[in-house]
C-alpha cells in the first residue's frame, strides 16, 4: 500500500492555493483578495508576475487559510470566484488544497538515483504527494521500491511493441486517476498522444543544461565539447524531445580530469536535486506555463 | 557635480513602493490593494511574509504604478492610507517613489574595490541612488572618485580626535540630507550616537561570513581555522560591532593552497558583490528589520 | 554480510597512493619519482603543497600504477622508500593501495539522511570502502541498513552508562579492525580516549558552517542570527567539540521565509553532500593534517 | 605609459613554469624533476594529467624556483632540457618565467564592464601581464582607459573596410610584440588569418553558457528558451565562431521575472569574473590545448 500523503503545511487548517492568469489591468489583486477576505480567509502568501504592466499578461498565486475549511465552504468559494472575479477579469484559474495532494506516478528504467531521491523525500514527509505507483520497463528496481512500501508495476516492452506497452501504462494512470507523472530517468519516449493528454502534467529530468546537448548521451557530448560546467534540467514533456518548458536547472563545475563516466557520476547529484525542486514546485501549485516558458512562484 | 540619479524602472510612470508591518489578521491584503485600486494604481509587484499566520507579525511590500503621478495625487494617497488602513490594522508603514531616490553617502578608507564597484554600477545606471559624496579619512581615493565626477571629502582624523572627525562627517550628512550611508570598507568605528541616529540606514560590508570571525582581520582568522569556504556579509550597523541585522551574504570555496593574503584577494570579489546586493535592496525599499533580523523582499 | 568493496580505479593494475610530509628542500620530487620510476611504476597523479618554499613544510601525494603489483614487489617498494628517501629527507609517509580499501564503520542515531547517502553511494560503487558495520544507539535505522545488506549493531546506552556503551563500540571497532569511523549525525560525544586513539580517523558532519554555531541546534542558532547562508562542515573529531581540522564545507542560500525547521530540511541536503566529499577524500588517501588544518589533495 | 607589470609570486627569486606534453610512459616525472633538481631548482608546484595511463597523452606543469636565476643559468636549463628530456620522451614543451610576463593587448567595442574589470585587476597588481594597449573600433572608452594610464588606440572601421582595420590592428600587435590578445566584448569578428596566426593566444568572453546560444544576442535567446540559469564562457578564438576550446565557464540562477535586458545585466557580473579567471590561467602558463579541449592546471 502506498504511504499516506503528508501535508507539508502543518497547522490546524488546510491551505488553499489559487492560481490566476489574465490580461493585466488595475484591480485584480484587490478583487481576488477582497473575495478571499469576505469569505473569511487569511492570505498567507501572495506572489504575482506581469509580462508587462501596460497590456501584458498577469499571473498570480495566492495561498490562504480558510476560516471554514468544510467541503461546502470550499465549493461556495469556487462558485463565488467564478461569478465575481473570473468572468469580470477574463481569468483562467485553478484552485488546489493542501489536504488533497496530487496523485502521482513515477516512471523509471534502470537507473535508481533519481527514483531513490523521490522515494526517500516522500518517506521523510518532504513531498506532498499521493504516490500511487512506480512503473518501469524493467524489473530491476522492484526491491528498492517495495522497501519503501510503494506499489511497483513492471511494464516491459513486449512482442506487441512500444505502443501496446504505453497503452498498459495509460490504463494504470487512468485507473489510479494520476494527476502528475514524473520521469525519473525513464528511457522511453512517450507518444505525442500521451504528451498532449497530460500536457504540463509530465515532469522529466534531462541530464544536461538544456538547450545544450539535446538527445542521447549528453554527458559524452559535454565531455567532447570540453565544457567546464555540467548541468541538469527538469522540464514539462511536450511532443518535441527536450523542448518542453523548463522548470528548474542547476549546474556543477567540472574540469579536464573528468571522463565522460565521471561527468555522469557528478551529474547524478544535480539530477536528483533539480528533479526534486521541480516536483516540489508542481505539487505546491506554484507553476504556470505561458508561451513555452514557466512562471515558477517560490514556495 | 554628482551624476544624476537613474530610475531603474523605466517606463512612462514612476513606481510607488509601500511597505507595511502589522499584526497578522485577515483582510490586510484586501484593504491595501482595494485602496490602491480605488486610487487608480496598478499593482506591479506584491510580496508578503508572516512570522505566523495565527497571531504573528505581517510584512508586505507592494509596488504599483499610479494613474496620476502628480504630487497632489501622491499626498491624497498617503492621506487615504493613513486614514483608511493604517489605523484600522495598526500598521507601521512607509511609501517611497522611484523618481525620488535616496540620497546616499559612501565612506571608504584606503581599499578601493568596494567603492569602485559602487561607482561603476552607479555610472552604469544600475543603482537608483542620488550619490551626494564619497568621504574618506584618507586622501588616497580622491582621483578614482573624481574620475566618476562624484564629490570627494577628505575627512582626516586630526589632532582634535575621532569624535571631532565624526562631527565634521555628520555635518556633511546633515547638510546633504543623506538618507543612506554605505561603508565600503571604512575602517573607522562609528559612535553609538551616529549608529542610533541613522538606525537601519547605515550598510556595512564585513569581510567574513558572520557570525564567524567577528572583529579584526577575519581573513587571517579564517586561514588559521582552516576553513574551506570564505564569505562576506552586508549588514546594518548597530552599536554592537558586527552584530547588526544581516542583509546579504555570499561565499566562495577555498583550499589549503591559499595564504591569508590570497583569501583577502579572493574575498574582495565577494565583498563587492554582496555589498551591491544589499545596497540595491535598500534602495528599492525592499528591506524591513524585525527583531534583529531582516525581511528582504525580491526586486 | 557486508557488500564487497569496490575499486573506484578500474583497470588492469591497482593504484598505489604515497603521501609524504617533510621539511621543504630541493630534490624531494626527484628522489620520490626517481625511486618509483626505477621500481617500474607509472606516476598517474602528483600533487604537492608547501607552506613556504624557503624553509616550510612540504606535502606530496603521488598516485602510481606498478608494473608488478605482487605483494613481494609492494614490500620491496616500501623497503626501498624507507631506505633511500624517508631517512634522507626526514619524511613522514604512508602508502595505501586501491585494492586494499579502508575498513569503515558508520555511527548514526535517529536521522537517516546522511546514512542513506553513504549506503546508496557505497551500493552504487562510488565509495571505495570495506563497510564493516553501522552502529547506532537506537534501533530505528535497522531496516534501512539491513536492506543494503550491511550489518547493524544496536548499541543502546544502558544502565551501565555511556562509557560502557562506548567500550562495547570500541570492542567492535577493534574486532573488525576498523580504519575509519564516520559519524553520520551520531548524537553522542565520543570520549577523549577514543578521539585520541583514532586521531584523524574519525570524520564527523556538523550541521553548520564552522566556526559559526558550535554546539547544539545550530539551525536554530542560524535562524536567530538571521543568516542568509547556511552550511555544513565535515571535520576530523578531536577532544574539543567541533574544533577538529576541517575537511570540507558547503553552503546554500536561505532567506527570511525559512523557519528553523525549514533550515534543518534545507541543510540536510548539504550535510549529505559534504560528508560524502570528506569520506571520499579520506578513502583516497588524499588528506594530510598539519597544525590543525588539512591539506586535501584533489582526486 | 603602461603600468609596470606586477609579479604575482613575490619572493626573492622568479618562478619558472614548465609545461610538457608527450606520450604517457613511466619515467617522465622522474626525468623532469631529476633535471630540475640537478640544476638546483626547488619544485614549488607540480601537476599532471593523463588522458589514459596506458598509452594516452601526458600533460604536466611544473613550477620551480631556481637557485641561480641569471640569464645564463636559464639558457643552460633550456639547453639541458632539450638535450636530456625533450628528445628522449618526444616532448612538446614551453618554459615561461614570472619576471617576464606576457605582453597583452585588450580589444573592446562599447561595453565597458569586462574592460574595467581587467584594468582594475591589473592596477591592483592581480594580473601578471605587461599591458601594451587597449584598442577599440569606437572612441567611447578612451577616458576610462587613459585614467588607468594605459595607451588607447582608436581603430575605427573606415571606408577601406574591415580588413584594412584589422591590418592596422595587426601592425600594432606586431610592433608591440603582443603575446596575448583579450577580447573584452569586442564586437568584430577576427579574420581566419589572424585567428590562425595567434592560435591559442586570443581569449574571448562569450556571453552565454556555450554550446548553448551560439551567435548573436545570447541573452535574448536565453530569455526566449526560458532557461533558469544563464552563463558566460571564456574560450580561445578559432576560425569557427564560438567553437574554440573552452577555458572557463560560470553561471548564475535567474527566473521568470528577468527580461532579456535584466539577463544581460545579471550576465555582466559573470562575464567579468569568467574572463578574469581565463586570463589569469593563461598568464600563469597553466593552460594546454589538446584535441579542441583545454587542460587548465590550478594556480
Amino acid at each position: 500500500m502506498a504511504r499516506m500523503p503528508t501535508d507539508p503545511s502543518p497547522g490546524p487548517r488546510p491551505e488553499g492555493r489559487l492560481r490566476v492568469v489574465c490580461p493585466d489591468r488595475p484591480g485584480i489583486v484587490a478583487a481576488v483578495s477582497g473575495l478571499l477576505a469576505g469569505w473569511g480567509a487569511n492570505v498567507t502568501d501572495s506572489q504575482q508576475h506581469s509580462t508587462d504592466p501596460e497590456g501584458g499578461t498577469f499571473f498570480m498565486r495566492m495561498a490562504f487559510r480558510p476560516d471554514d475549511p468544510s467541503t461546502g465552504a470550499r465549493s461556495r468559494l469556487a462558485d463565488a470566484f467564478g461569478r465575481e472575479v473570473a468572468d469580470r477579469f477574463a481569468v483562467r484559474w485553478s484552485l488546489d488544497w493542501s489536504d488533497d495532494p496530487p496523485r502521482v506516478a513515477v516512471l523509471a528504467s534502470k537507473a535508481d538515483h533519481a527514483l531513490l531521491e523521490l522515494l526517500w523525500r516522500h518517506g521523510a514527509g518532504e513531498l506532498a504527494m499521493d504516490l500511487r505507483f512506480v512503473a518501469s520497463n524493467h524489473d530491476r528496481l522492484r526491491p528498492l521500491v517495495e522497501r519503501f512500501e510503494v506499489p511497483y508495476l513492471h511494464l516491459p516492452i513486449g512482442s506487441d511493441g512500444r505502443r501496446a506497452q504505453e497503452d498498459r501504462l495509460r490504463a494504470h494512470l487512468e485507473a489510479e486517476r494520476v494527476d502528475l507523472v514524473v520521469l525519473a530517468r525513464y528511457m522511453q519516449i512517450l507518444s505525442p498522444d500521451l504528451c498532449r493528454a497530460m500536457e504540463h502534467r509530465i515532469v522529466n529530468i534531462h541530464h544536461s543544461f538544456l538547450p545544450a546537448f539535446v538527445g542521447a548521451d549528453p554527458y559524452r557530448q559535454a565531455w567532447e565539447r570540453g565544457v567546464k560546467v555540467i548541468g541538469a534540467t527538469a522540464h514539462y514533456v511536450t511532443e518535441v524531445l527536450d523542448q518542453g518548458p523548463i522548470i528548474a536547472q542547476d549546474v556543477t563545475h567540472v574540469d579536464h580530469r573528468s571522463s565522460a563516466r565521471d561527468l555522469a557520476r557528478q551529474g547524478r547529484e544535480i539530477e536528483r536535486r533539480v528533479l526534486v525542486r521541480a516536483v516540489e514546485a508542481h505539487l505546491a501549485g506554484a507553476i504556470v506555463v505561458h508561451d513555452g516558458r514557466t512562471i515558477v512562484f517560490r514556495t
